[in-house]
């Protein structure tokens, strides 16, 4: 069987002059990066401004397990399936994140047969958009710190500081660093640490900015510091503004590849799904819903943390309005929900399907009550057999879902047109009443408890001392008014990662509550969240090369 | 007056491809970044192998003084100067660093009429090789750490760690660092440096590498640490070269720009002039030699460090052969070497001319030591008088150089004919005998001795113990064939930054030495040298911005 790179370098892609000219795009509008990328630029945004909306579509998934899910591939799949139906789809995707690819991962770029490409340049550098990301990340830290050793007139306090150095790279000894040692001229000493890239609040920032005027805001919001007095001292204090929006100019342009059969892709933003809201930009998203019939768009881990913050935090902020929900499941990973191992997932069992569906009917519970239609898929695998599918069919259909299954990793968009049709069925003949989950309005305790009991099921909330302390100070500076952004891990309905399926009978604790006041959002940490992951004992790396002709192998 | 930035701004480029027409180069031979900037691909440079060279001319400077000499405005004008003549010419330049931009430097790519541009793109994120470097030079430093944290079986000795990781940023609290605090799951604590990226090893090596396959070897032989044995733990036994090349796939490949007047210039790597050799590449100056009949290429700092290890590393290393040197000066800067503070360097002072004077005549004397024929050129300024330029063009001639005026910063290409006239004169008329200053055979000291007597006018070198036995302990291990890179103060042609002019009767002092075994030297300190530089009180990053169309201010 042949890997997913393979597949990549086998595809014939088309030029990506001519993937734009199909969508009206002029050359003009293109910023070309090589024969096969291009980021749009402003004049073409402006001038599709005033075009009509197209559909747009969330695909989602239930609680990630290591029997993998397949939701970009999903997404990507869908956006080829439309293509085969003669319809004018846009796939709106994220930026994976360089460290990962050296760790276990190897890559993120869909798979099979529904992939986007060029997945090497994908995966590594892509349009530099992470790389400028961090340099604009790591400015402000130097600014910061130069700040501190020039004198210090804004009076930061050094036990405070609170923004992060970051790497687009898995670096466990980054976690925690001291700065500042040697002589005077290097620096006052003090705790640091670094993050990685997806985790800088200026990604979240680029991906939530509508436009420039709108980046240099949110960026002089950031909150890096506090003062002696307790007081936020924030980028703009720093006059950091201007050169790290400088840095970000171009990043600030959607990017356009193709997948596998040439279907657009928007590719822009990566967030992450747990101290950030793990979706792609919003300028993508709209730019996309001004480009085609169709958009497809996708947000990080299960429904719980992406579709929840998908709808409160980009939604919301955007004035965005989803149509459908696509929800996907694995036959696997509903078995594994119902406590098969990993080893033993190929085997049917309905018992354990059985047991394990309850994951799936909660999320189901939970997208209804954003007021969205919602399309169940089961990502196929060759193990699935005829009364497991018939099974998980039944149940959807009982639960007002249309219900496909998807074999757009062995087909592409061949095996995808079953579950673009209902799609297409459920936009048709199914109005979204989309709304938010709560108001703005409401106490930050308050928007966590609502999250916590309609969303992830639980009895109620514990805060530690800490935590209630920093919610107080928050919403005595002002912030009280912002969503939250829930930090909790993403294998678990709960805030505990064993409990599978859909747990009941809990609390979720927090821990501890900060402002991403550039977002604009006050992210509420239910556990220990790893902001800089490390490397495997044989990290992906060792088998990550390229030969003399360019040809990369390796990457998966 | 205008500032270069605006200049710049208001030019009128071609677009790259036109300008990649006029070489013959194919539509299908460049990958575009946007519409001013593409890279040259590999196709292009095999089509292209079997041209005829070029002929090479090298634009040194006097040592460096606040009064600035203007080296990149002269290689760009005399570029400019021949496309006016007629002649096809390609320039070769280092690529700027992005730290300095933010500090006191403010950007790098010439100035007045005699510009490379964009400047913007240039200055900040260009191509995006920097960041490439970046990546896969902290790849390594992960992946060493991991090594360390996953059972260390290489034995590395965390006290003998030589890999350090990097930014291109400047950002003095990073110089040192304590790294893997926290828990167990965290890693080894040890101290640890950031340096600025263009100090990375990897800088040197991508701009030495002839290919893929040499690229691949030399970061293979990098040594990052020493074993408990005290023998040394290279990045090929971290299993780390394939995934660096392939991070550094792009970066291998030379950029195509232009001047202000079209001029095509190929803007490839730039290693540091202390601890590296301070060129652009070799890739980039062979592919001049193939496209242009003249290619013009620049070194860092002056011809004691810059000069020098152009021909002792780089020429040697490539097989590369100057045809000339363009030596730049100013009337101001011999004034300053005569002792004139900077604030009165505009009044006519012969006295302080005939005292300065012996810096330009130690540097001609050095590049005569190279066999190649020289042209001194002063970078002119409106203070500059008839009598101070009419005794430097006697000086010269008396030493068999030929003199030009250069006009180049005010004029653009028209003010820098009379040296283009000149260059063609001394290319026709003088034949080049280069060899290098010393063999491979020689000692480690030997090789220090030969560059601190012939070429700083030292009488002799002492050693601190420590660099000694260094230098012994090199030679065990088998480097002591490579050739010395010596990291100096650009500001004397002595070690000692405040003797001007012409420094006699002292001595060199070596304190440390290492190899850089992939680029294939041996680093000799004489100083303190700073790899991670400081932002000043007000960073030029204050006045940087960017407005709502996208145009960035404050870069000069």
């Amino acid at each position: 069987m042949k890997t997913d790179i393979q597949i990549a370098q086998e595809a014939e892609l088309l030029p990506i002059r001519e993937v734009a000219e199909k969508l009206d795009i002029t050359e003009d509008e293109l910023e070309l990066y090589g024969k096969y990328k291009a980021k749009l630029s402003d004049e073409y945004m402006e001038r599709i401004s005033k075009n009509p909306d197209g559909k747009l579509i969330l695909v989602t998934a239930i609680n990630p397990t290591p029997a993998g899910e397949g939701k970009t591939t999903t997404s990507v799949g869908l956006g080829q399936a439309f293509g085969r139906l003669g319809k004018k789809a846009v796939i709106a995707l994220r930026e994976p994140s360089l460290g990962p690819c050296f760790g276990i991962k190897g890559g993120a770029a869909g798979g099979g047969l529904s992939q986007v490409v060029p997945m090497e340049d994908l995966n590594l550098h892509f349009t530099g958009d992470f790389h400028a990301i961090t340099s604009a990340n790591n400015l402000l830290a130097a600014m910061l710190d130069n700040h501190i050793q020039q004198g210090n007139e804004l009076g930061i306090d050094t036990r405070s500081v609170v923004w992060k150095r970051c790497l687009d790279m898995n670096d466990r000894v980054l976690r925690n660093v001291v700065v500042g040692l040697g002589a005077k001229t290097d620096g006052f000493v003090r705790e640091d640490h670094f993050v990685i890239t997806v985790a800088s609040e200026i990604m979240a920032v680029l991906c939530l900015a509508d436009d420039m005027k709108d980046l240099k805001q949110r960026l002089g919001r950031m909150v890096v510091a506090y003062n002696y007095e307790g007081e936020p001292v924030t980028a703009a204090d720093l006059k950091a503004v201007g050169a790290m929006a400088a840095l970000l100019k171009d990043a600030l342009k959607p990017n356009l590849i193709q997948t596998l059969e040439h279907t657009p892709a928007i590719v822009h933003g990566g967030p992450f799904a747990n101290i950030a809201h793990g979706c792609n930009s919003v300028r993508a998203t709209k730019m996309a819903l001004k480009m085609a019939d169709y958009v497809i768009t996708e947000a990080g881990f299960g429904a719980d943390l992406g579709a929840e913050k998908f709808m409160d935090i980009k939604c919301r902020m955007a004035g965005l309005k989803p149509d459908a929900v696509v929800l996907v499941a694995t036959v696997r990973a509903l078995k594994y929900n119902g406590g098969v191992p990993k080893n033993e997932l190929s085997a049917e069992n309905m018992d354990a399907l059985h047991k394990g569906i309850v994951n799936l009917e909660k999320h189901i519970e939970n997208l209804h009550k954003f007021g969205v239609p919602i399309v169940v898929t089961l990502n196929s695998f060759v193990t699935d057999t005829e009364a497991e599918i018939s099974y998980i069919r039944k149940f959807c259909e009982e639960r007002n879902c249309e219900f496909a299954l998807s074999e757009v990793w062995e087909k592409g968009g061949e095996g995808g047109i079953p579950l673009a049709e209902k799609v297409l069925d459920t936009l048709e003949n199914k109005e979204s009443d989309f709304h938010v989950l709560y108001e703005n309005e409401l106490s930050l305790k308050e928007k966590i408890e609502t999250v916590a009991r309609e969303i992830y099921g639980a009895d109620g909330v514990n805060y530690t001392s800490a935590a209630s302390k920093q919610l107080k100070k928050l919403e005595e500076l002002g912030f009280g008014k912002l969503p939250v952004c829930m930090a909790k891990t993403q294998y678990s309905l709960s805030d505990d990662p064993m409990l599978l399926g859909r747990p009941e009978g809990f609390s979720i604790s927090v821990r501890e509550a900060y402002v991403s006041a550039g977002a604009g959002f006050v992210v509420v940490l239910t556990g220990a969240v790893m902001t800089m992951p490390g490397l495997p004992k044989a990290p992906a790396a060792f088998n990550i090369d390229v030969n003399e002709e360019g040809v990369i192998t390796g990457l998966f």
